[in-house]
């Protein structure tokens, strides 16, 4: 019967993180929609039923100058080094429910279900106030600040002129404080919990997994410009279609993604000019996003399409042109935690294999400070920054389930340190 | 010296005809652009400027009811037929000199060339008033009026809502006197020349061509829909990307028109949706365009891409729609009149090669009433529709050339009727 209640309790925090998000999901800047962007009024809301629930653990809370939510649990433990929790309580416009937020309120529930053990390590649970980029174009303004780096994006400017200074104090905090955002502890690990956002756990029928890199990326702009010409006038051999031309490379591009292990490439953006129905197209610009979680595969890919552009650029008499927008390295994951990690889910029965994550997340930028880990909750139909984001309810409790184990297996790491 | 006179006197024709296309030219809707649309007030300048000419000729000239400008040069021979030469004297905008303008102004040179030339037929030289379909989206107004089929067109609205006959109240004709437009007489063949729009002259180093055909074209819309998904978080394996999709069927278009003598193929308009660089093209729609002289090529490439749009879907589970906007048959220009023109070009010393028409003209519409033939003349550049659109010196002697030569073996086939 003893083995039984903590199992009870946990399908019951389960529920309770569940219910938690949808009452976060109401506060919106947008009726009939979930978008809450950085430190807009809604933030208050969301603050307000976080700090609820800690408040019932004893937890002490804080809103830091940079608009993060933050819960602080202390260790009796002399020399306690501090474990962050976190994930980002901001959203892209017409969001889901779980992006974000489902890893703050994990970590609240991971607490709530660890209330009455003690543990060797301080927990900073932190509500990310910006990672999506949506309001400012620049990400990660929470988790900046909590390495002290948030300073420099004081001056940026919203579509509306307004910097982040001033809608940091029109939010009601002090822009003056904003050093003291800063963790100056002893971090002995970063864990973020987040909905995968993509296919893959759920095509292997799995809950849930551990991450071992965030791939890096490169993202390009090109055009390949040949000539614009009379759809009926113009024979087949007297053409210089650029359309054919990026056909050409938007099928190469796939092929060597399809053809290498762990590569994504994609062209989603793609114009061709003048794009009426009876001219040949004279010029087509696009975009590709290459990832991969070891930079030398994606920087062999991508020198590997560049020449393949240049070829069928030449074949078809076109020229070819690219620019660089992003250049982003790998952060692999650190792998002691990410194993640690790995045997607190092969103990709670799931297969322990890790995998990539394709997108970027707070421990994107955390990852080069502390040593990072994240846990994946598969996402139904692969959904996500969709009003129809979704998390099963049986996945939530593994993650609590494999949470609190991981949480327990660091206590005894951390005790025989 | 009597051999060389006539070459003169054409050396001279052919600079008064591109003075002519000069000044109407400067007939615009535009400052700084050459635009003339159906019934615009320039066109009043334009057919004034054609008059002088024709008053010199001693020529009886007239606006029909559907602002068709006409020039009448009567044979006297008893029971004389009719030989229709006509062009069109509306624009695109910002177009070029020559596209239309030139034929008729050709012809007005034609009949100077031979004001002193007894021929036994009548002429109506015609600058149709409208073949663009600018001004109220359905082309060929003015040669639908000659042909008695305008009237359908009266209530027809252009985008301020102004109809047919209104634009034809407002210039200052009789919307009632339409059907005195229509040309009642015996025709024995139609003739237009103007200038190729297409770079296959150029590319074949020639200067005229007969044209022996006119396209026919099917014009489509399509749709490959897949799925729309995170760039970086979904593998290539569980992508149903349709953007990959649609670039194989651009190059199975591409491919098929390459491999089948005399067809043309375009996708011209491609939207990949929704278009973000970090999102998988969940839909694509794009256009084909399928051009070929013979329908019946035409209607099995048709045939075949569809099916291969069909496989191509289908091995990449994505669906696929499509919609047929225009269907329109070939015009075969009439074979004796062709064979005809193909005489004088051999006796100018010109390849007599003739050649088809990917591009609509007035004689596409009139070859199915009227015997007709074109005479086109290449296009430096293959450019048309565009301020740069030219036409040397050269080859317009040389159509005259070639057009007195026509006009004269028509004589004599006329009288041993």
């Amino acid at each position: 019967m003893t083995t039984s209640r903590p199992s009870n309790a946990l399908t019951d925090l389960a529920e309770r993180t569940l219910t938690c998000c949808a009452d976060i999901a109401s506060y919106t800047e947008e009726p009939g929609q979930i978008t809450r962007t950085f430190l807009c009024a809604p933030m208050h809301d969301t603050h307000a039923r976080l700090d609820a629930w800690a408040a019932a653990l004893g937890l002490q809370t804080r809103e830091d100058a940079a608009g993060n939510w933050r819960a602080s649990r202390r260790s009796q433990q002399p020399n306690a080094r501090t474990l962050v929790i976190g994930s980002h309580l901001d959203s892209v416009p017409n969001a889901g429910a779980y992006d974000g937020v489902l890893g703050v309120v994990l970590g609240l529930a991971l607490l709530d279900a660890l209330k009455d053990t003690e543990l060797p390590y301080h927990v900073e649970l932190v509500g990310f106030s910006e990672e999506e980029g949506v309001r400012f174009s620049v990400p990660f303004i929470g988790s900046r600040a909590l390495l002290g780096t948030a300073e420099e994006l004081l001056t940026v400017t919203d579509a509306q002129g307004k910097t982040v200074a001033q809608a940091i104090t029109e939010y009601g905090l002090d822009v003056g404080q904003l050093a003291a955002a800063q963790l100056r502890e002893d971090v002995l690990g970063y864990l973020e919990m987040h909905i995968e956002q993509g296919p893959v756990l759920e095509a292997e029928d799995r809950s849930l997994a551990a991450v071992n890199a965030i791939a890096g990326q490169s993202r390009l702009n090109f055009t390949f410009t040949g000539k614009a010409n009379h759809a009926g006038t113009t024979p087949m051999h007297l053409r210089r279609d650029a359309l054919a031309g990026a056909s050409a490379f938007v099928l190469a591009a796939e092929n060597l993604a399809r053809n290498t292990p762990g590569l994504v490439a994609t062209v989603g953006a793609l114009r061709p000019l003048p794009g009426a129905s009876n001219v040949i197209p004279g010029e087509v610009q696009f975009t590709l996003d290459l990832r991969h979680a070891q930079d030398e595969v994606r920087e062999a890919a991508l020198a590997q399409l560049l020449a393949e552009a240049q070829q069928l650029a030449e074949a078809r008499d076109l020229t070819f042109t690219h620019e660089v927008r992003l250049e982003e390295e790998a952060t692999p994951m650190d792998p002691a935690l990410t194993e640690l990690l790995g045997e607190a889910l092969s103990q709670e029965g799931h297969v322990s294999t890790p995998m990539v994550s394709g997108a970027g997340h707070d421990a994107m930028l955390l990852g080069h400070t502390w040593p990072a880990v994240m846990l994946f909750l598969r996402s139904p139909g692969g959904l996500s920054h969709h009003p129809e984001e979704a998390v099963r309810e049986e996945d939530v409790e593994a993650a609590l389930r494999v949470g609190t184990r991981f949480l327990q297996l660091l206590a005894e790491r951390e005790e025989a340190r």
